[in-house]
């Protein structure tokens, strides 16, 4: 495997045994073939790298996955140097069997950008493969490209599942991704309503013109379709209670530990739950670009890399939305 | 409401307080409008029969929900009075938002026979809406349309899920329903590995040419559907580990209490969990008449309707597949 050094050290936030904390002597990463080395601009703060934080999940390095930068160097393809992109968090391998089914992003071999086995985006420099990273249009600002990752999340859900424009749908969660979701869900021309919790969410989706709903006042078996985005148990047990019979719920989120299901119900209802992750990049772009989507108005703060451990914690705040991390 | 009374009683088995007995003076159902008074010729005994005597469904009446009979009265179609029938379980409004979207088997006002409010198919006579009984073709005898019911079931999984010829299937449990599951997705051209516990649902799946997996040896994130037909927590397990990202796993059987999921892999890995429950009765049929599927080798045992109880727990015996009941 050729590798390329690109010498020298970089500032970046550093997560080991549950710590975190701003370093400056970082190794700036290698490029290897088919990579590219991107100096990153803005990184956004998601809910996963706080529950990585907190240990929930085992990794030590560099997080952050929501990112625009621009290409430094790209020995494989010098013509994109200096290209504005964000980038694909799955590097997959491409050949197995997964891969050649077309479901890259769930590669066995797969690394995921500040996730799993690769260090990603809060820091001065990030890699990716050069195949990962799309330009983003001149039109379409930092503070804008930034959520297309989350974007595209959102977007995952439509790409999984039929949603109707005639559907009735109950989004649980107006945190940083249920507002995405819930625009999404809005274009799509479908009658959503949403259960959040904190008044800076609630005033966000009254502005989309979403209708708000209680837990006391919500209708039960009702809704054809239940995003659950809240990441809680109390959450999911809304959604069952919520979902129509042969009704679907999209769990998308992340979860901590265990939940228990009346899987007997599931049954007779013929429930149908679907897992959502990661979705397609293309689109989200479009969407940005065309401002179909904007998403500015959830930025809570905006945060210099060296104060990284601090916006950290403030994005970890009840009702905080997005908290983003300028790197220079 | 129009009531016809059909007088005189008839025999049956009657379930109570989890105490079930063979009854000679059960008063002949009433047929009401739109209903048909039903001479049962044979009655199968299913898994859901079984769990209902142990208490894990409240229910106080006749039980039973398989079987092939003869129009005995029909007052507002006499025409039809003689046909040989078989029923569809669900007896439902036609009004409410749920039959009005064509989801009429999961009505809200519905009952069901044998199992909710309405008394089932273990008796001489039961009562079912005219248009829930299917008319069975001359060459399809009794001992094979009384299967007509579980093979729907089985079927519904087509109905509900996309079955590509070219899917890996695991099917977890050869029970009644699982044999019947078999045929279905080998008829669809599927590879198809089971899991079988005892030697006689061993030997019926050798004989289908489906291939037999031990837990131990069944591959990790293999299949790209895994039909869980076992109705055990172990099997739940089995289908979670043995699904690929992005695949499928449908509830076929009945489960008893709750289950514990890691919800946060069926986020990561982006698995769908459906649930699935009664079928459409015309392709069963339809598959029954032309012999594609010939299930009389499911037929462990037959007893008289005075041996009922006898065959309740013969049926309840590890290993023993398909008891009927022999009405008259």
């Amino acid at each position: 495997m050729n590798k390329t050094a690109t010498g020298s050290t970089m500032r970046g936030i550093w997560l080991e045994d549950r710590r975190l904390q701003v370093c400056d002597d970082l190794d700036r990463p290698e490029v290897l073939q088919g990579e590219a080395l991107v100096r990153v601009r803005l990184a956004g703060i998601c809910q996963t790298d706080l529950e990585m934080a907190k240990g929930y999940y085992p990794f030590t390095g560099i997080p952050g996955h929501e990112f625009v930068g621009e290409i430094e160097l790209a020995p494989d393809q010098p013509s994109r140097d200096g290209e504005r992109v964000v980038g694909e968090i799955n590097a997959v391998c491409g050949q197995c069997a997964l891969c050649l089914r077309g479901l890259t992003h769930h590669c066995l071999d797969r690394t995921v950008l500040g996730i799993v086995g690769r260090n990603g985006a809060f820091a001065e420099y990030l890699v990716l493969p050069l195949k990962n990273l799309h330009r983003v249009p001149d039109s379409v600002s930092d503070e804008s490209a930034v959520f297309t990752e989350p974007l595209a999340a959102a977007l995952q859900i439509l790409e999984q599942v039929q949603v109707r424009p005639s559907d009735q749908i109950l989004l649980i969660g107006a945190g940083k991704l249920g507002q995405l979701i819930a625009r999404v869900l809005l274009h799509a021309g479908c009658s959503l309503k949403v259960m959040a919790r904190h008044s800076s969410q609630i005033d966000l989706v009254a502005k989309l013109g979403a209708e708000l709903i209680g837990e006391e006042e919500c209708p039960k078996q009702q809704f054809d379709i239940v995003v659950e985005a809240s990441g809680t148990a109390q959450g999911v047990s809304l959604a069952r209670l919520a979902v129509r019979p042969a009704g679907t719920i999209i769990l998308k989120s992340t979860y901590k530990g265990e939940a228990v299901l009346d899987l007997a119900s599931f049954v007779v209802d013929e429930i149908r739950l679907v897992g959502s992750r990661c979705g397609p990049f293309s689109p989200a772009l479009r969407l940005l670009e065309k401002a179909v989507i904007d998403p500015t108005d959830l930025i809570s703060e905006v945060h210099q890399l060296n104060d990284g451990i601090q916006a950290l914690e403030e994005a970890s705040r009840a009702g905080v939305l997005k908290v983003l991390l300028r790197m220079q």
